[in-house]
């Protein structure tokens, strides 16, 4: 018998959704209109067989991303996608047989990797109205504590950690050598971040991804942001020519084009979000109150499992909620046509 | 001061070289033309602004390459280049204060994941005429032994396993109950294949790449071939929605169309390694045997440093022999056209 590591043989995945092209996709956070046309031109003149044909180059976009957050190249390493990066920041700066201070349900593959190295992972409750207590977060840190995740704002339940929260999260966790990770990756639909901490203290890690309102999920981009020395010890791990290079090219017309394009992404999603707040509750549904691009949705005659599979016959994919959101369902904001066909569909089938 | 894992933080890693795309790269073993253009164009036309907002979907693309193997889709899985699936394999089966088998020179990344994991590297050595003695790699195998890394055709120097000697060492390995990974990198400049072998033995791994003869290397893409246990380990290591969507695009196209792409792949890469070949011997050139797509060759006057240096001021990049292969150079065999102009270019620096 061949040895095979004993936390890798005992890891559990929950396969990913795959088919998904055929439907109106409001089930991963996706925007399902992709990129402006011109952004995409812009990037696709650039791709011959001979430019695929040369190794990535990570330099000049890592370097005109860290610019564009007011940071230099030394705080920013970019990663095939913000989940390989959490995995990144997990096992080099998470101690085994030390905690994970995380909150539940929020992103799954915070506890896989946290696991995969034998951290013990420590599940914060939301209240029964789904408000967070971040005082619970705080109160829990002490000398068991390796890494503390803020999901900011978190998912599925879209609450967010105000910055004096995340600072006093930051000085109890240096105070217990712990690193603090912060996870952006619904950055631009709430515009507080926390990429300025990372100039101050040493114990911050701040993860951004071009996935969710950048609107590349297939290119596989994210982004790791900290002190230069903790960027360095992560391109230790970090295998070499990882990012592929159209989406390198995409984070170079992204940051170019940031403010046309912000605006243009902006504006599509805001109408979209503004329909739908305002229908649901006209409606009579019940909503948690969200700042990411997702909303969770009570619905008022059948169950959530049932609504989900009558909308994906109706040829629409929503989430159903589990883990603690049993009984709700949770809809990716996005433009308003969409938006529109989903509360066509969802009055439709969702009656006694 | 915060956790930092103890291998991680004292790796040291090669930086990697950037900047090629004003030169002809026959440093890095890559095809400087890329695919077809009619491969290229077939993918790109399905590539849109919402293609591109869909997050990777593997199963297909992974079955059918699977298929193109004589193998089923449990027998691989699809990773970001063939370096990120060679640190899956190490860290799933590597057994930390174990050994690992490999020959220096070869692939520096080998070493680089076993060490972070705390294996011990053995390194083979070659004759002082650039034979590789494979009974050193059986002798060496015994209860110490976790990996044995067969890098088949080897690189720089291009010496190859035969069939039979693979499969002794794959017995012997057995026995100790350690895994043996047989690159295949530069399989199709080479067609003995280890592929089969995953059919008949439970520690065996075979490792391919769309970096090399199939021409995307800017797309990560690459392949880990082994038994359905084996691969459903590393998929549970392996983070989701690691491959590209147009890296996923092009596995398909050079599926559905691998006899006519590697056809002309195969006619381009002949004609310039014909004419290397001839011309590096009628003009009196020391060569090593090589079965992959690069040739070492020992410069007449000037030193290898030298001779790197002069041809990057003419616009060519190759790579000069380090580790056991100081005062060579080695090249990468592409189209003629580039041989041509390296030949020509070599011929009037190589002076006394």
């Amino acid at each position: 018998m061949i040895y095979v590591d004993e936390m890798i043989k005992n890891t559990y995945r929950v396969p990913q959704p795959e088919g998904r092209g055929a439907y109106i996709r409001l089930d991963q956070n996706e925007n399902p209109d992709g990129v402006p046309q011109w952004l995409f031109d812009s990037v696709m003149e650039k791709v011959t067989p001979q430019f695929l044909a040369i190794y990535p180059e990570e330099t000049i976009p890592t370097e005109k991303y860290a610019h564009l957050l007011g940071l230099e190249k030394e705080n920013v390493t970019l990663t095939a996608g913000s989940s390989v990066g959490m995995g990144y920041v997990i096992k080099t700066f998470g101690e085994p047989g030390k905690n994970i201070i995380t909150v539940t349900p929020s992103f799954a593959m915070y506890e896989v990797y946290a696991e995969m190295i034998g951290m013990k992972v420590v599940n914060m409750q939301y209240e029964s109205d789904f408000s967070y207590k971040v005082e619970n977060t705080l109160a829990a840190i002490n000398e068991d504590t390796s890494i503390v995740v803020l999901v900011n704002p978190n998912m599925p339940v879209g609450n967010v950690y105000a910055k004096e929260d995340i600072k006093a999260i930051v000085e109890k966790a240096k105070e217990f050598g712990a690193l603090v990770i912060i996870d952006e990756a619904y950055y631009y639909f709430y515009d507080q971040t926390s990429v300025d901490l990372v100039k101050e203290y040493d114990n911050v890690v701040v993860l951004r991804t071009f996935s969710k309102m950048l609107s590349i999920p297939s290119m596989r981009v994210g982004a790791i942001i900290s002190n230069a020395q903790n960027i360095r010890y992560m391109d230790n791990y970090k295998p070499h020519y990882t990012v592929n290079s159209i989406g390198l090219l995409f984070v170079e017309a992204i940051v170019d084009n940031h403010e046309k394009l912000m605006a243009e992404l902006n504006a599509s999603y805001l109408e979209g979000k503004e329909y739908i707040t305002k229908a649901l509750a006209d409606n009579g549904y019940e909503t948690l109150p969200s700042e990411g691009c997702y909303v969770c949705i009570k619905p008022k005659y059948k169950t959530s499992r049932e609504i989900t599979d009558l909308l994906q016959e109706n040829g629409i994919l929503i989430l159903c909620g589990k883990q603690g959101l049993t009984g709700w369902l949770r809809l990716t904001i996005a433009h308003k046509q969409y938006m529109e066909k989903f509360m066509e569909t969802l009055l439709n089938i969702d009656k006694e």
